[in-house]
């Protein structure tokens, strides 16, 4: 009999750690909890001072809710102690780390972690995001649109993209069209997202450049003129803040846009011959890398997109480290961004032989936070990337590798990244519960706790489809989908336009781009209601924003995930299909004893307790929960 | 019918990478191989440049022993390229990473890597260690004995240790008594080392220090008088490398002994007032961590060891960073040796707020390195220390972690390092063969090929109780650790005096530092035997110095492991007990389609084919054999 084990639980909340962002010299309690009556002999805590291992034993400081808390204490010396757990029992030695519990030694992948000099974003973890694409997004003013024939290709043969002075036609797929959003129209939205539940945004890039996207930026330090320039930004941002919302800005410090001032290549912008591109002596010529015959190193060879060559010490004094660096303008007033989103961060001054991330990200991330101890610095990786979140470089990913890629294949898809391949894209494959744990867990069983915190949750985005879109994936599983983003740990993200059930075509860029529908009544459509009902639970539970969070069930194509604090807990139920199931859940290792009727958007649930710590819920095939649990008497 | 997974394979050895020391710039052919007409429609290369994603698909380039073999193409453009394989079949697609197969997409963890700027002390794969506590291995001339008186206590109330006038009489466990062991007399031992097929020592501290041990320095610059002085040690490295053999030496940088000349504490050595202890405006004060009222952090808080303080550069300079410093003058002639092993490497210029670790190491390794590019870095860590063995650190850990600490769990042990607890020694555990794989893979499987083939793997040492010496320990099963030792990629290192079956309390220092049995003619015993064959197995077939590694079977409390080239291969199979087997080996995956009749040590065999890629071996409870394969025809 061996269910005591379903039980054992920490984690990095201030529940388990008395002082989840210490200072050198603290003490520490670290707590650690299991059914009543579990046998267990000793409670140790394992940690590495110096090198070396130390153990403290843990003794009984509560009793509550069925469950037996274990309290020992870790001296917090060094900016990061790591630590375990070892139950020790008659015949058998179980080790705990936040991978869960084995019986054979485990290596120090997976160990707790506490960080002592990093400082969390700490709105991060109860915020619900809303990710704008600025050009498609509402035109606020349209006396700032682009005008016919403003960016004529004539001249610039290598301007890849195609522009038009008609309006756009999405249902032809034509989406590289001007269609006037700017960040008036965003401003004008505030209390619309405020109602939906949002309260911090993420806008594509906003500087200057020829593009919709404007990934190719012309001028790192002023907001498009289409976008209503820096005085709209200035003006969002206040009216933001002053309804509690914050905002976050993205940038590509990878490349430029070949007709950024200091490249300028076209003479699109600043017609001059000024520049890197046309004269070798320019001050920026070493932003740039440029080899013989005035060939240079484009972004995946892209022509239009010079790549940034970091080497340079003025390059990166002028995009991080001068007062008046693109980074610190903007976080400075009167724009007071909250936070960067980094573009293609996962290359960003890597260029075979100039290898220069790991010394970079750390110096970006001083110069941000020396501005605003609070900024959220986001960055875009779609894989592992545990080495950049310890402390000293990104509090977060966007997070496709532990939420979007493997919830998407769990529904059916192929995944995000590697079904790009054809080859793999047809094969044959269905997800286990199992595997969709192994993913969130080998991602976030790397990181201290306040990463998991931080984590950007997402599945949709400029880059992606929208799953909803797929006719494969039922609202049923869009549901799902939903479900799991908020009952993770961190933010969720929510895509512009996903909550209007918004159109786009599959398998391209400008497919999830579209401009929202504002002329349709999707307020009363079940995509707006779910996520609105899903931001607002977020706020009025505490427990989903800053609770534990444990896969309580995880078998064929059924998962079971819950969030919990002492006094209340959640359950996302996911099934992806297969067949109708009845399955188990201990919920009496988050000190619950049963579910309530119907769950959050309203579907009755049907289950009966099995015993003291469990139930069994039944759960039709393909259906998803989310769904308050009872708690135990205290 | 998955009976193909198997059979998949890749490896770092020459055989699998076409250049696996390559310079940036290289076009690496990668190979992976599988049974024939498995059924896989695609095999993928997935590495990472810059951060990307990259795929190469692999074709095939060979058929040989029922094995079909794939090659792709790294192109090399940073100094550590990471890969995997993707097979890509109707039904699933799988992943190949240095753990093993999974159809769940792994992180970054287990990888395989290639690193371009790592140069391997090449000699260490081939070679059989022998290491040497030299007090107590030969006494070549009695002349430089300690005379009678010479260590009196008497003003040195602090010392802890025993001094005693009288012959050693290790039956009563008093072992820290002087011998009289020099390096004369293993020098005079070299033709007996040469026949036992010894090619490299590790000796244990030979500098100036009081203690039998000389961990406790007092003077880096000086072999110990007693054991010769330095005129000793130019000869003994003479002779060695005229005999082919090499030699490192062991060396306390952590800390010093209270009486090394810079600290002095005592003036047993140097009878002034100088020193750091005596003169608080000596230039080596700032070498140690001094506090109030002449305080000083000691070693474990041990005050005979005061720790060495690295935040001073002159100190920086002494111990590795000029010219005349303590680690370079021993690496030159006439001294010569073949590489350092650092004694508690895990906690070096570690002091809670003091972390020079990850700063220092990559130092001394390229000031070592400048000196002698083969030297071997060996370092003391009992642990997953995966972090320092990536290239810029050390060659090898003295491997407890993936060797002694499982293999004696294996056969019944508690824990080295765990069980020193009682309350874990106590805990009823069987380890299973599969958490022995477990155990060895989670430490391998992090490196890069280079780190598996530069192992030091041990059992037995100056800091553990023999193994042969536990009663629970039978004949048979101390052969399967020898055989466990030598199956695994790197040096196998035999601890003085095992050959010779040396007797040795249990749970202490002393009962594994007894003065080797001269007087005894344990030649002619099994365990002498044992080892000679091995080393002499070693050298005359390069599949156990160069092969790959595979475990071909662990279930229950058998198991076994393939080492295998083109040509040639051997099995070590471990019974730990449990019961009488007949396991199913699938020595297709290896190439070859039988055992011998007898394994290396004469024991019969009975096996029997199964079908083309197996034969069923009968495993006797307890048993353990080391084998040759037959190969299939080409």
């Amino acid at each position: 009999m061996n269910d005591w084990l379903e039980s054992v639980y920490s984690d990095g909340t201030a529940l388990f750690v008395s002082k989840p962002s210490p200072d050198i010299g603290d003490r520490v309690k670290i707590r650690l909890r299991m059914y009543e009556g579990a046998p267990v002999r000793h409670v140790l805590l394992r940690y590495w001072r110096n090198g070396l291992e130390q153990t403290d034993r843990a003794r009984v400081v509560r009793h509550e809710r069925g469950l037996c808390w274990y309290e020992a204490v870790l001296p917090v010396t060094e900016r990061r102690m790591r630590y375990r757990f070892e139950l020790v029992c008659d015949d058998g030695l179980w080790f705990y780390t936040q991978r869960g519990l084995t019986s054979c030694m485990p290596d120090h992948t997976y160990e707790f972690s506490l960080l002592a000099d990093y400082v969390q974003p700490a709105w991060v973890k109860d915020a619900v995001f809303y990710q704008i694409f600025p050009e498609r997004f509402c035109n606020g003013d349209p006396a700032n649109d682009v005008q016919p024939g403003e960016y004529s290709q004539e001249g610039h043969p290598t301007l890849r993209m195609r522009w038009t002075d008609t309006p756009l036609n999405y249902e032809k797929g034509r989406c590289l069209d001007f269609y006037g959003g700017d960040l008036e129209g965003i401003r004008q939205k505030i209390p619309y997202l405020k109602d939906l539940g949002v309260t911090a945004l993420y806008l594509n890039p906003i500087f200057r450049a020829p593009s919709v996207h404007k990934y190719d930026c012309v001028d790192y330090f002023h907001v498009d003129p289409h976008f209503g320039g820096d005085e709209a930004l200035a003006a969002l941002s206040r009216d933001l803040h002053e309804n509690g919302m914050r905002l976050i800005l993205d940038i590509s410090i990878n490349h430029t846009g070949a007709n950024h001032r200091w490249f300028n290549r076209d003479g699109m912008f600043f017609p001059t011959t000024e520049g890197a591109y046309h004269n070798p002596d320019a001050p920026e010529r070493g932003y740039y890398f440029f080899g013989e015959g005035n060939s240079y190193h484009g972004w995946f060879a892209n022509a239009n997109l010079p790549t940034l060559n970091y080497t340079s010490q003025a390059l990166r004094d002028a995009i991080y480290r001068a007062e008046d660096s693109v980074l610190k303008k903007w976080l400075k007033p009167p724009y007071s961004i909250d936070g960067w989103r980094f573009d293609v961060a996962d290359t960003f001054a890597r260029n075979d032989d100039v290898q220069l991330a790991d010394q970079l990200w750390p110096e970006i991330r001083r110069s941000i936070r020396a501005e605003n101890g609070q900024a959220y610095i986001l960055a875009e990786d779609w894989g592992d990337c545990a080495d950049r979140l310890q402390g000293d470089a990104w509090d977060s990913p966007m997070n496709y590798y532990g939420c979007g890629r493997p919830i998407r294949q769990f529904f059916g898809q192929p995944d995000m990244l590697l079904g790009r391949d054809p080859r793999i894209r047809r094969v044959r494959y269905t997800m286990t519960a199992g595997d969709l744990e192994n993913r969130v867990m080998q991602h976030l069983a790397k990181l201290p706790w306040a990463f998991w915190e931080n984590q950007f949750n997402l599945f949709d985005s400029h880059d992606a489809s929208r799953l909803h879109n797929d006719p494969a994936i039922s609202p049923m599983a869009y549901r799902g989908a939903v479900y799991f983003q908020f009952i993770l740990p961190g933010a969720a993200s929510i895509y512009y336009g996903d909550e209007a059930a918004i159109g786009g075509r599959l398998g391209t860029n400008e497919g999830c781009r579209y401009p929202m529908p504002w002329q349709r009544d999707f307020q009363k459509g079940w995509m707006f209601r779910l996520y609105r009902t899903m931001a607002h639970l977020k706020a009025d539970h505490p427990c989903l924003a800053r609770g534990g969070m444990k896969f309580l069930y995880a078998q064929g194509q059924t998962a079971a995930i819950a969030r919990f604090d002492r006094t209340e807990a959640f359950l996302a139920v996911l099934s992806a299909g297969g067949q109708d199931e009845r399955i188990r859940l201990p919920l009496g290792a988050i000190g619950a004893c049963g579910l309530a009727d119907t769950d959050v958007m309203g579907e009755a649930l049907s289950w009966r307790p099995l015993d003291e710590n469990s139930v069994e819920l039944t759960v039709p095939a393909g259906t998803c929960y989310f769904v308050q649990c009872k708690m135990k008497k205290k």
